[in-house]
């Protein structure tokens, strides 16, 4: 397990410092969603095989659903994806404060905030579902790629309506760092899970899951 | 055939809902060819084992005619993409109203149209047909990512003349949220699903598709 | 052999119909490389079992140089290139002449173009023989990929020298659409045939040729 | 020995020809990142199969300390990475003096280009190992993806900060061309090699390494 947490938090850290470094001043503007999704494909290629690459308390929470994580890990893989995330966060103050002190947070529209993160966190556990535990693409090398790939487009789709978290402890970190408005925070992660937690069961009532991938405890 | 209709109905959704989020205002502007070309690749590796990912109906034709699609889920894939794309365009009337009321459709200039139109439909589907049921290219793991690229590099090549529709569903959505006028649909839809049908019997006259993909039925 | 030649016809026409159309005005700006890349990695893929997909003289040069090029279709799959190169160039003064109307060619400076376009069309022909025909590489799926992205590269770090044509036949329809003196074009074959020469015998003097690739005419 | 120390050269001499070339004016401006990292994919795909497409002193470090690059090649390669960065570096002045002319080099904030350079060569190095050298992902295609990938996410969340080297022999002819003041380097050098040192002996201590990389010298 040692091994998995490792990778967990080396991956959740990096993903959150891309995010954050590009959305804080001066930052990369209309490029960040290709720096996150990039980012984001080579991580989960060197995380992969170690610990699945969650990085995301959703895909945690999608894989329990979908039948596939075991029970004894999810408490720790959730505590050290946060962990990561909030390790980021912290990083960025260093980094650079003058451009978090120029940071103002989003405002919030609830109705479109719940379509927009339900809709993209969908899409994203069926992405990964699919590329990772189904019995049609086992042993695919795409992995990496499609998830990386489907966040970028989320991220152009609904970047400024959400801030394309579509990811518990993104969402955390972004409202540490002054993106997102605290009090949004609930919202967006009640929204997330429920959204893994269909991806989860409508993947699992499907039948498609690569019987491999079952766990055994 | 429900888990192909599910996958049918879920990527085409997806795939209009990026287009369609990214083109209106205040968009991604440049950067929506990339968007959806990577958008699709994840798509289509998400969705690829469950139902071939076709998520045009100008694809249904080209498979149809290179005689690798059974008649019998023929119409079936149809309904299923036109829907998915429809509700798709009905979100985005959720998700950004002023931004739909600022859209004008773009003029059309019929035998441009023609030409930009048959000639990315056209390339689309020989890429699909010779990344997805060739036998040289058989258990390839880039046919995702090769038919997102072929969408992108077409959307940046004739884009502001046809709008790089190359599929009649997401011209339908394109139509219904007022990018492309409707007079010009029908225009729109013939074209693509002849440069489908002339790509489906051209590569069936080369003799080679791999035989696996030739339908019992 | 005809669907070989099918093959680099509508690989060369669909790659100049890209170039031909972002880079003529209004266009894709700096986005076109990008455009190119993927547009060229899509046509790889869809051709390069068929053909090996050349769509470019001096790759053609450099897989005779390294020996894996038959005698008797080097002249045939000379001709189609530039036959679909040149059918590209006309596509665009249908689809853009107001376009093609305002282009002025680039100035030349001969120095700089030889070294530009000899480091990177040895670049593009060094990447080629070592995914295409290399022994540690057979049977790779990422040949499209690489081919595609080093051609994006080049565009981005010498374009603004010399069009980053890397490809006698692109060159002859960026003569003829107007972006390149048709007295530099001599100049760029020149320079492009011998960097591919250079490319092909070095290869050749590695002896890391994939045996599988030696032609037995 | 000679196959991979031509491998070395040329795939060095490109990656910083592609990255001298983009950051100098009038250059790729915010495009450098994908330019970089999809060129330096290519270049590892066209190399790996030959040397392991090292490129940068600080990857030799890496898997010294991984325990898989044998002693007898050590300093060959780091001097031949070297000469192949020094020598693009010799060909920007070539190509584009009066854009070097214009450059001045960024301000150095000490202890954010520690953090930021140590946070993203360790990122670097992890990718690579854990693509390259692992049990778990033997005989992947992705790798030379995940390595361009994550330079370029590196080079957006930090480049305006350190210049986004994560390499001894960029950072040194990146200094030679003006862009680093000579009086960084060895602060770089020496937080690279150490997150290299940490990323090599942290991957050992996980007992992830494919054995067949250990050397047998």
């Amino acid at each position: 397990m040692k091994n998995q947490l490792i990778a967990e938090f080396i991956g959740t850290y990096f993903l959150y410092l891309i995010i954050g470094m590009c959305v804080t001043p001066p930052g990369s503007a209309a490029f960040t969603p290709i720096a996150v999704g990039v980012g984001l494909a080579a991580l989960v290629y060197s995380c992969g095989h170690l610990s699945k690459a969650h990085f995301n308390p959703a895909t945690t929470v999608a894989y329990f659903c979908a039948g596939t994580h075991p029970r004894s890990t999810f408490l720790p893989y959730i505590v050290v994806i946060f962990a990561g995330a909030i390790a980021a966060a912290l990083t960025i103050g260093v980094l650079n404060p003058e451009g978090l002190a120029k940071v103002s947070a989003i405002e919030i529209n609830t109705p479109r905030v719940i379509v927009a993160e339900f809709a993209f966190t969908f899409a994203l556990m069926w992405v990964i579902l699919n590329v990772a535990i189904a019995k049609g693409t086992k042993g695919n090398p795409f992995y990496g790629l499609a998830i990386g790939a489907i966040v970028a487009a989320g991220a152009y789709a609904v970047g400024n309506i959400t801030f394309a978290a579509f990811n518990p402890a993104v969402t955390l970190s972004l409202c540490f760092n002054g993106f997102i408005p605290w009090s949004a925070f609930l919202l967006y992660a009640i929204v997330q899970v429920f959204a893994a937690t269909v991806a989860g069961y409508l993947f699992r009532s499907m039948k498609i899951t690569n019987p491999e991938e079952l766990p055994t405890t």
